[in-house]
């Protein structure tokens, strides 16, 4: 078996099957490695009336769950007659202390319309003995985690469990994250949805700034290690005059630092927008507690960046004499819970029925994503082996610059240094020497026109 | 010069500039044809202080229109010093029958959050020479056309007649299409907030028809030649029982017809909701017509596919004595209006930076649209010779199919014909053997997450 | 019994329980007719345990429809402990053509978030002696009405036929009418929602207009025989230039005539909206139709006065070879499908909560509704008699005019008819010189804001 | 002049005006006070071109301010031919120490679809002289001022001094409070809107609480000193399980408290939602503050109710030894910018046409509000004496109380104080036994249904 990733042995539900081995047809090329494509296969691996599968999800919630729980039900039962779907309650704890509910199209039919997840949802709870048990003994055989990458990687775990047992079981991931910092994939479903709704929150800054006199509407976004939120959030509104990520280290005195650009576009323009993702700053966050001899980890409170950076601007100012208005939103929990919009619905829709497609074709160990446009199967360990990050030496972050005038907040060494940092990332994650290039060549191919 | 597209003389505002032959390093290999990367060049043709800009807006209203105005207005402004950009009113006829107005980044500031155009539309009105006279007489040296393929073949025109009379004037298109029916590109800017708005509608339909005994919706969507956006509309609700686009025919009578189809649903579930595309049926209204003895082109109101499908069922389950509710809903114009969405806002920033940065470098001749995941620019024929449609035999339209579980309304020797069609189209437009395969390789490249 | 209307023998659902009479205290007095004031009484006539109660809903969809479900359910079981709720199916024929279902709070918990209503709803359909055979076969002994003023008319006379059978029955009604058509009432229920949801369909034929040349953008709203939507909406909106009520006839040519003032506004101004209510009209119609030899009742898509303006005013303009651009929206499905805004599902709420207070008390052949800011219970044959309409001789009609500047399209003759007809209507209405009052005294104090 | 309000020689801008008396008509009666009917009069005191206007936005956001600022253009415009009206920029101090902006109806025609105001606010900055100084030397004759209870007190010193300099100036306002904390009035603009926008975070807050297991939902809504928003916030809703304003008092520990409400309702049902009105529990706050020894003054971000609260429930579970999930949002910014929605644009039309027909009429020192339906003239010092509160022995908290089912945190005791304070309030603010009355007669016919 040649194949790297899927559709080798080790990624079927049984990997003595030789059928399985006939089916593989692509093999590690020089243009680097490929997954499988997603899709129905011709034969299928699981007969329907046997199939008894379950839905769990964990982690934070993220718009598009509901659509994705749905989506699983309805394909296992309008494509393939499957008729025994299990939720399990409260996340992978549910899997020993809950009980679980019977899913039927009937019973989700309109919850893709709802926010947060039908099933409940927490936080770790993740004992691979117990709930290998608890597949074992209730007979499951088909196993759906929706949840980002802690609970994928606890899926591979569990993956790993299931084999070493022998036990016939498919395991299958949907990646969750609103912060879209899965790598790999294109997108993860829910950030459409997410961007969308922060120009709420953006929009609301604006106003409150433009009405007062030097107005500062400051907006916190998610994204604890990516700020593509923030970012494509502020490419969209374009009221935003400055957009801060965890990628991009900022500075606040001095020249090129954030004080002094507040008061340029203050002179200038009378007022401001903010825009910083959580994650951002948490460096100079740290420092600045330990020179002022605070322990940064006993308050919980002043480590929340936009909580940080509000008493911060408002110091400076006060120092400075200034009379501001800073009004400092977080629309956190209100982004989270909204259901998911129609190009999410779309997209959720996808990955459940790919997801469905390959667990009952027989494979095991793998999430669904899109990647290049296609949907695919990729083995668990890849998503889960690092973050996405917003590239702050390509086009898109230029593009940002470009619209809000920020200063980059970056020295010439800065500059290079990330660069270097971006092409041993990629070569990490592709195997091969780098990424397509600028000026690259475009292939015309577009039958479906909408990917 | 043996590129074939952009990027040689025919494509250069100056055709007898050498350098613009320096900067050509693509060729046509063995891998088909290629579109040159849109993005800032490091010889920027156009000195800020002499481009004289104007931008006009042609055809029916798309969501985002004003957010590429304001954004070629800021992109012109704050990446290139440009100061001179006028807006032609009311369509092509703007240029020598009305006012023009001055576009600043201050004028155009929060115009992306209303639906329209400022500058207003209109249809035709097209005199090429009354234009490029306009364009000489003002001494304008950069035109953006903003339009439908109608629109764009109208800027070829001028283009050519541009070139005729030896003026150095960059002539440029950004595609617009509400109904995503614009081949090469991967899709085309308010497409998304179109098919999200299109939500209202069909959640309408549904909550009358879920409301009345035997309740049937119809819901009429744009989609002249090609169904995108019922087909995403349908995908994206999970409401809809039956779409009905262009590329895929219907038929009312019989088995696998539509009435048996109407009849199953209703009595399976008490209501049903159907989306239909402004352009499907037309062949079969158009037969219909003729065997009842009336002549379609004197009654446009029953060639709307909407209404004479109301009437036909209403006549169908009259006859056979049984009551329906039907109710019939037209949101065209509603869905029109609308300001784009986040998703649409940042697409249509990306093109009018694009087609910014191609005008500068001194290309013409152009249009610019995301192919693959990259934008690029396009010669304006690439678009213009073909109409991009819904594929009825790739795996979108079947997921469709399995989701509303409605009747292909095909014979197996209408699929066989599509799939000739398809390849005939694809080979067409690719210059190049065949389409990337259902189960085809996909390169893991992702540096940055969302394209 | 001196008292005139609820209170009486005649309002009780035992006629002969002397302890109705004790709790009567109002009288008619000097000061016009009152209506008994709405709340909890100490004395609650039926034992919750004997309680089976029944809801129905009738007619066309109105927002707010499950709000009140959900309250009655929700005030029956958790104010007083009642158990048995029935839903009746699809309008006045499900109590004896269809099934019923058990109605709980749990399983109407989410109903308010959704439009339309969940028991379906039909017209027509009352036949008495089934529905009360139904009613007494099946031991119900509170209906609940929810309907418009024909249904309302429906309950009276189910009111009438218990009583006959001298079954203790009690018969109570929910007003609805999107129209805002019914008499006495401050308003009802869903109207503030759809003049809401108007603002949609007026922003969008605004966008269209002013985005063509000599744009008209014309919007058909709800409203039969009274023009509320229209005028709230246009009052609410701003953009609209000319609203056409049937309260206020209006013609075509000369001048003070509607084409005159089209060309006036689009002269000055360039585009125009117009919003008309359904019921505008209708007489003009009629004669013109009558004049070009049509048969109106033949043609009922001409009736409809939104496509028989569209084709007029493009007539007009036609023969005076002025090109115009005419956008007609109907938005009427789209308005009446949407859920209860925040201030309808309170009115709703107050309503639901009044009308189960009145039948737990043993008042019966009552409707409730807020009758100068208090709620209090009305005979149903009160706000059947007759018809609640805008009255263009108050200030609320001159603000819009004076808002729009559209012509009166009355001459001095028509206000002075209109006047002695306002004033004979306020007669007829009260049966006495003043109005109706609600028994505690209305023209009091305010302290808590809003009501 | 017996007349005690408005319409006496000292609320008319020349005190000695003969014609002043004659058109007065009402007298103080036995039935209490009356306030003049708002609305044109025939005769008018000012002459067009002669006026001066000026507009003056104080105090925080609140939905409808830019409507306002329109209307109050559009009206003196239009109704009046008035061509002279000044926007003064930045609240009071805007008279002496910021530029003016001109206002013209095209210039404020579509500021009433964004939220904030385009004159810009600011809390204080009152000197009376200077800014009476600001309006002598402009020439200014009409001063609208649009604010809360503090600038609408500072327009009645602004009034005082105008009279005593013996100025022909109308000094007219028009109240402001999100909050609806003004007495007098039915309700303030702006209030409607953002009960419905406070929809928003309550479903968020349902949502997440409902995803998670003991999930607690808490949204802090606005109202320093009278909790309207968050009754009617919960009152439309029917999600939240707890309701908490200032005008009730409640306390966390022991039998009745919140913290046993709180462990019963996450044990009946798994997950709750609190919405919490900003200036509830602060005794409580302060007196637990001074119990651990801390100065609350010196903590503001503690003092805020909504992290006090969260930390409260979140230290009482961890004692308890229960995991609880609670998730806090503050949606205040995001509410107050909004635009007004559709009844909030009707409200504020009627108001600023009211107080322009009062100014142009030579009235001055009052302010506009709607009572008891109608629209009227009110001296300022009676809507600034006391403050407008939710009465929790009165029927809609009842019945808010019966829709949560929390406990009413009251003794008997508690009840009766309130009771003998609603009566002595009530009493206070009329000066007299009954009520003001607006002159019409109140409690009369309902002729055109929605006032």
């Amino acid at each position: 078996c040649q194949i790297k990733y899927v559709g080798c042995r080790q990624y079927f539900v049984d990997p003595d099957d030789t059928v399985c081995q006939k089916i593989v047809v692509h093999k590690d090329g020089p243009r680097g490695n490929h997954f499988r494509r997603a899709g129905p296969r011709q034969r299928v691996y699981f007969e329907p009336d046997e199939v008894h599968a379950c839905i769990v999800t964990c982690g934070g919630l993220c718009p598009g769950l509901n659509t994705v729980i749905r989506e699983i039900v309805c394909g296992l039962s309008d494509m393939y007659g499957v008729t025994k779907i299990l939720g399990i309650q409260g996340g992978y704890r549910g899997f020993y202390a809950r009980n679980t509910i019977d899913l039927t199209p009937k019973s989700v039919n309109d919850i893709h319309k709802r926010g947060g997840t039908i099933l409940g949802s927490s936080r770790g709870g993740h004992d691979t003995m117990k709930i290998v048990d608890s597949i074992q003994y209730r007979g499951i055989n088909q196993v759906y985690v929706i949840g980002g990458d802690g609970s994928q990687r606890g899926a591979g775990v569990i993956f790993e469990e299931v084999r070493k047992r022998g036990l016939k079981v498919a395991v299958a991931g949907i990646p969750k994250t609103i912060d879209n910092d899965i790598p790999v994939i294109d997108k993860s479903f829910g950030f459409d949805s997410a961007v969308e709704e922060a120009q709420r929150a953006i929009n609301a800054a604006h106003v409150e700034a433009g009405s007062a006199d030097n107005g500062i509407g400051l907006v916190k976004l998610m994204g604890r290690y990516s700020g593509f939120i923030a970012h494509y959030a502020t490419l969209a509104s374009r009221d935003v005059d400055c957009c801060l990520i965890p990628e991009s280290p900022f500075y606040l005195e001095g020249e090129g630092g954030l004080f002094k650009y507040i008061e340029k576009r203050l002179k200038e323009n009378g007022h401001m927008v903010i825009v910083v993702a959580e994650g951002a700053g948490q460096k100079l966050i740290a420092e600045n507690m330990k020179e002022m001899g605070q322990d940064a980890s006993g308050n919980a409170l002043l480590l929340d960046v936009g909580l940080w950076l509000s008493q911060k601007i408002n110091e400076h100012f006060k120092k400075n004499k200034t009379t501001i208005n800073l009004k400092y939103i977080d629309p956190t929990y209100m982004i989270r819970a909204i259901p998911s919009n129609a190009s999410d619905n779309v997209y959720c829709t996808l990955l459940a029925h790919s997801v469905v497609h390959g667990a009952m074709a027989g494979y095991t160990g793998f999430t669904v994503g899109q990647v290049n446009g296609r949907h695919c199967y990729i083995p668990f360990y890849r998503i889960t082996e690092k973050q996405n990050k917003v590239s702050i030496t390509d086009r898109m972050w230029a593009r940002l610059l470009s619209s809000t005038n920020q200063p980059s907040f970056l020295s010439k060494q800065d500059v290079d240094d990330a660069k270097v940092e971006d092409e041993r990332t990629a070569k990490l994650l592709d195997g091969s020497p780098s990424n397509p290039k600028v000026e690259d060549k475009v292939a015309s191919s577009n039958s479906n026109g909408v990917k």
